[in-house]
């Protein structure tokens, strides 16, 4: 990608009206814009980023046997009202709006209740269990205060999986299966030092969710810990029962903030009952399948890894989901041919800053945008045969022989 | 992908609410579900269909210097309000909501004005200019009638580009650009020989808009056309003036249904003007941005190519789009090793057939999905070391020998 060809500016500052770190960097850097409150556009970099999250996502989704599908935004009221969870008063986050044809519809805030009804018709015997669906799918949800930046919006990208499973036994093997998938998945996404699963309140329907929650300042959560992170709490299940259940003394625990980056829900059949989704077992005998839903906020892990990774002088990404590898910076006629030449060889790793402008805001954009390698050739590394390479993280620099450099990969 | 691993299921026939041939062969072939009327779930092959379209288009986009971004469905009524668009009367497919926060939000039926009121941020200057942007996004239309199948909904999936240029002659530059661009997308698409560029009205801001109409019997347009095609004209711009530009008379037309996959708008200043979109030019003059628009219709597009394709049997899928290249079906012992074998070798590009089923079922699927290449390995194949492979659109049978089967490409 060459700068001189992109709409996306850097800016030097935003608006006041936005108080979050993560969206000011963001904005600031050229890789998202604000709409309005809570609603925010992905620019170039920005939805590289989040395709780059969402890939990671899928690949060790795949690897445990998930099926993706994408369902839909427009809801009908009717399986929701099975379950109870159309009322505003019970699910407090539901846009609504009206069909000209007459009645109403939901934008879906998640979707336990379409996928339950829809597998109704894939699901009729012990023979076509289990199911592992899942997608990638823009979420509505009617946030009264929307001030976190891209870490709570009203309109954000989830992936959402369901599990229908024929018993609980089968159920809690695929859920421990997805724990580890999760696991994997906040490792190569750079959460993996700084995320914990963590007790939390199973709702309705369990005693017990998990929620994958990241150690962060800004965080919205406030979880409890012992030292050795072995046991993780949300501050709502921070009772003597639990405390007894998980065998510690509330003396023995800290607390901090944390953003919740993920769940897993043991649903039971808190969804699968009201909307009749059974099978015949292997003895002809009806039963209603046992069902797990395992989400992952892909827009507001982006905004986590903003504010885990940041510093004062801009973003800073794991090399997995950063938009590119490389910003490259040629300076003098000599720098400037060579470094067309190796974006020329992988434009799909390298950022080329061939803008008409100084080094100096170069050095600083290469900064702000976070990109892992900068790399400079200018007449005083070519008098090398040389790069100079800065890591963005450490800031470690390295002089690099140019027939070395493998910008390719 | 190995059936028995999937949840999807054909059915021999849906149910007597889906009038439309198109939406009635995805269900029964597994692609797609209908979650209510103009409204559809994409299950695995459908999203795979999908999704093979779209990076079809980004890549020709790309090509000619486009870029991708991806903005919000939820809009802010204000630039609506400033274009005359927000009134139900003026835009008559809004679907609207009330926002928890106060006030009243929109579901973007199409992003005219959000992408003109962002790039105010970005364009000051001749030399941000010109800027191509495009996305593919979820649209919402809240249509009175939806009996078409997926070729007219009520959230569906399109790619809008928009550009922003200096003046008419830049503009007029890339719009051609972009004729050509589309031309490629569709001969990709397997569109190619029954898709005209076409004259259609230029709404309230240009004489001409053109459409790209793809010759279909269920097309819901009319179109009138000379026997070459080289003139090809909307019904609705069939009258003496029109015919006059255009050369050719009433006469010299015969008429046909079509589809209209794509279109082609110069917007001129009817939306930089009320959103006050300017730009200094070179002698530091204050001019307003010539814009230009440019649809194609995801999920419509894969109607149509169903439309056009599809037989008794069920679907067929041009190869570029198919969800998968190959079906494989191994019968007995040795041909159901060697089914498996070759479908580890690339499960990206095969369709195991490995369900407990009779040949006759699973031959009926292989036709019904619309796979490219059906891979028959069995008792009397083998005994020659080979493969019997049948192409789905000409119906024509190979024997292969196996050493010669490439089912890695």
């Amino acid at each position: 990608m060459k700068l001189s060809n992109t709409f996306v500016k850097t800016f030097r500052e935003v608006g006041k009206e936005e108080t979050a770190r993560n969206a000011e960097l963001l904005i600031r850097a050229g890789y998202i814009n604000k709409e309005m409150a809570g609603v925010y556009t992905y620019l170039p970099l920005g939805l590289k980023v989040l395709k780059n999250i969402e890939n990671v996502v899928r690949e060790e989704l795949n690897k445990i046997g998930c099926e993706e599908v994408q369902m839909t935004a427009l809801q009908n009221p009717e399986p929701w009202q099975k379950t109870n969870r159309w009322d505003d008063k019970v699910m407090d986050v539901w846009f609504k709006t009206d069909l000209a044809a007459g009645g109403q519809l939901g934008l879906a805030p998640t979707h336990e209740e379409p996928i339950t009804n829809m597998l109704k018709k894939y699901i009729s015997s012990y023979k076509d269990l289990p199911v592992y669906v899942y997608q990638f799918q823009t979420k509505f949800r009617n946030e009264l205060r929307a001030k976190s930046g891209i870490l709570r919006t009203r309109e954000f990208l989830m992936k959402d999986l369901y599990s229908f499973c024929a018993d609980e036994e089968s159920h809690n093997e695929f859920y421990e299966k997805a724990t580890q998938a999760y696991y994997r998945i906040f490792d190569r996404l750079g959460l993996g030092d700084c995320t914990y699963k963590c007790f939390a309140s199973g709702g309705a329907f369990s005693k017990y969710s998990h929620e994958f929650q990241t150690f962060l300042p800004v965080g919205e959560d406030t979880v409890y810990f012992n030292k050795d992170r072995s046991v993780v709490l949300n501050e709502e299940v921070l009772n003597d029962e639990v405390l007894a259940d998980l065998g510690v003394k509330r003396e023995e625990l800290e607390s901090t903030t944390a953003a919740e980056v993920g769940n897993i829900f043991s649903l039971k059949y808190k969804f699968s009952e009201p909307l009749d989704l059974v099978f015949n077992d292997k003895n002809g005998e009806r039963k209603t399948v046992f069902m797990g839903c395992y989400g992952i906020g892909i827009s507001r892990v982006m905004g986590v890894v903003v504010e885990k990774y940041a510093d004062d002088k801009g973003l800073v990404w794991p090399e997995e989901i950063a938009p590119y590898k490389y910003y490259i910076i040629g300076i003098g006629k000599k720098g400037e041919q060579i470094a067309k030449e190796l974006h020329d060889k992988n434009p799909a790793n390298i950022i080329l800053d061939d803008r008409d402008a100084r080094p100096g805001q170069k050095f600083a954009d290469a900064e702000l945008m976070g990109i892992p390698y900068r790399v400079v050739i200018s007449d005083k590394t070519l008098a090398e045969d040389s790069a100079e390479i800065t890591n963005r993280k450490t800031g470690e620099v390295k002089t690099v022989k140019l027939v070395d450099l493998k910008v390719e990969e």
